[in-house]
């Protein structure tokens, strides 16, 4: 699926993708100049989504420590918590709870792009339901923003 | 990427994939059971987006001519839109514009689910950016519902 | 359904009422010290929606004309118009049409309250839905503010 | 006021009638094909409203115990509880609280409707305001959707 | 700065200037018929914000202690929180801080306006960000309401 | 009131202050490093807004031809464009208009902060309201974003 590299491409993938999957996917992303992670996080607190990111970005030193940077991550990851809220914020506010891997892709917004720069993409992805057991069902999100 | 079907993974699949990509997504979907559909549709008129793809469910026999289908599925649309804009509604309103696919899946949403009856999944996956050649980033919505 | 007179309730009935309903609705609410007023707007056009409502309050002399009165009374048509729209808002925008009554209520809150003024209710009631003969369901919205 | 039914005006007139009003509308929406249930909740906490009714729908049977149907009802509070809310949502987030009564009904959007299935209406009805004795006033939400 | 005089212009300065800035403002205002006063308050709990300032209103008699003025003044300390939440509203439950200044202005709209009579307006101006010491940008929030 | 720099603050002073006023604000700007832009326009169309403001940063050579640099100043418009709107966007499409000035200024956040590269600030201030002649009051937004 990755003929062509595109920043949100890659991260929809990552996010998606088996582990056997993710092995392929970071080999072309990291050949294409990109760096990848992809962790999970599940909570009815969305609080928790941010720092789980948040502290995974700079652990995993996608993101480094200066406020530029870290303002960039924050958009993108309140972009796709915005988009996998489809227009009504709040998880345990609403009672209702998420499981998601997500994934953050750092490098070029799409490749040999002249005076471009580096962005920064955060994908989520799994399920959000209600606090049963099954009771859920897919939700996806992508924020992409300029770093 | 497809070990394990879902009905949002399936239509993700769908609208990111190239066209070799879909034939073999398209196989495996249809045996376990699903209906798919890629289209693609690009505006500034947010309405036509919403056009595009209940005509093309409709007339790909995807929905059924009945209000209680066609409820399902504009709900998925919003549901998608929504996501692809991220908290701030609108098109040309706020002056950009989308260059979008997009999928349609109906069928199971998540196989074997006993009494879960069928579901339908709109995404829409494309570019968002400023009336200008090439001032774009990638974007993702995802909407599912039961039919 | 008027053993107790409240602004919100008179309105909302004014909107569900039948004609031989409304005329016992305004009885009741007139000798409560209400002014109230009903008709009707069909539109996916938002913004006529509003025009018909603040057109008939001022006609109607629900409203006088000064900007204070005015910002009431569109205050309320703007939350009636959001509690219809449930959470995404727009009518054309988003392919969806409403065929609407509303009614205008002005007086007290509740009556016999102390120092507590004049308040202006606004209630949509109707149906929302594909711009298609029957495929739409009832909403309802309604806004208070003081004048 | 009910010489012709509907799911949405049904819903209504429970939430707003009083206890004599409502076996009077009990009995007619009996007599056309629906379930009825009334109760009450108040709370800053928007969750607890979600998860009063959610139970009262299971408890009362206006539910099965399936996620297509648990879906419909959630999102029939969640429109409602977003029309409520009018654009801006939160109750103790943005220091409000509701004095709700709300009411579930379950049956044909319209009588006699051919393959339209079953509906389900969820209305809040009461009053929201300052956590201050009597600082509030009337708001009314209706959500619609199929079963 | 205000040869002219209005009370949104006189609040936003209020906000943003030093203490010997506010001495003039302040004069220029109270001489222009306009009560004013400005606080602090910082939080990742919203609710704190609207109890900050809702309090001292009372206690600096800018409103009276009815339901009127109170309703007056919450819905300009929600638009002014509205706006610094720039469309995705919430602060800790995404992970987001606030230090801020806030002002009340109590008077007419503008100056020897007819008919007109008392308006409120709260301004909120700091910084808002991620709970990082310095990882913050300013925000600024305006809301306008008659009294 | 500019004993202290901040991007903020410059880009709120010169979009309130009269011609006087801007000169001198200009001048302590242009000193600590800020680039300045004011200007003005009045729609009932959004998009037109945007229109302006983008196409004054480019004319002016506030930025520069390159996507990343336009990414950053439309975001601090639809943040500033959010903040007027107060949780309830659309200008016309409910039924009202705004007159606004608007400030451009690029440059440090606050000063000598260090690795903290520019940043970009758009604010709007002017009034909105019911297209009727002086039926409107104040609204001010602000959006900053890293360039």
């Amino acid at each position: 699926m990755l003929e062509t590299l595109s920043i949100g491409k890659i991260a929809t993938l990552m996010a998606l993708g088996s582990e056997s999957d993710i092995r392929n996917i970071r080999k072309k992303a990291e050949n294409g100049g990109y760096k990848v992670y992809k962790g999970c996080v599940g909570s009815m607190d969305s609080a928790k989504i941010f720092a789980a990111i948040e502290t995974a970005a700079k652990k995993e030193e996608l993101i480094k420590p200066l406020y530029r940077e870290e303002h960039s991550i924050y958009h993108s990851i309140l972009d796709a918590y915005s988009a996998i809220c489809r227009g009504q914020e709040g998880l345990g506010a609403v009672l209702r709870t998420a499981g998601l891997v997500y994934s953050i892709v750092r490098g070029p917004r799409i490749p040999e792009e002249i005076n471009d720069g580096e962005w920064v993409a955060v994908v989520l992805y799994g399920n959000m339901g209600a606090p049963t057991k099954g009771y859920e069902h897919e939700v996806i999100g992508l924020g992409v923003n300029p770093i």
